[in-house]
């Protein structure tokens, strides 16, 4: 299985989020759902950081606080 | 290896643009930088429509033009 980890990165450190995550769409600005292969979903504030798929990595971080 | 496809879809159809790939990261505003497993790069506007990775699948959107 290809599934990836999603991970919220703060002050450089990778929080783990969710595991096994298969699908990840935006529901709006900022605002993702993640769906894992277990079919247990997350709704997660930020912007995608960057794709690391062989490391099985998705990254977030938290949107800019204004 | 678990690397997947980048597409764009435009009017419901999905062009491919990468495949086996192995990182995504944003270089602007509706700009990505995509490298895949051999080492390629390519720059792409758009937004993420969605991660399928069960599916190997990266699809993007062009950006809405003003």
């Amino acid at each position: 299985m290809c599934e990836a980890n999603a991970y919220m990165v703060e002050d450089g450190n990778e929080h783990l989020i969710m595991e096994s995550v298969d699908t990840v769409e935006p529901e709006g600005a900022d605002l993702w759902r993640l769906v894992n292969i277990f079919g247990e979903q997350k709704s997660l504030r930020g912007h995608i950081k960057g794709l690391n798929l062989v490391d099985h990595k998705i990254l977030f971080q938290a949107p800019d606080n204004g």
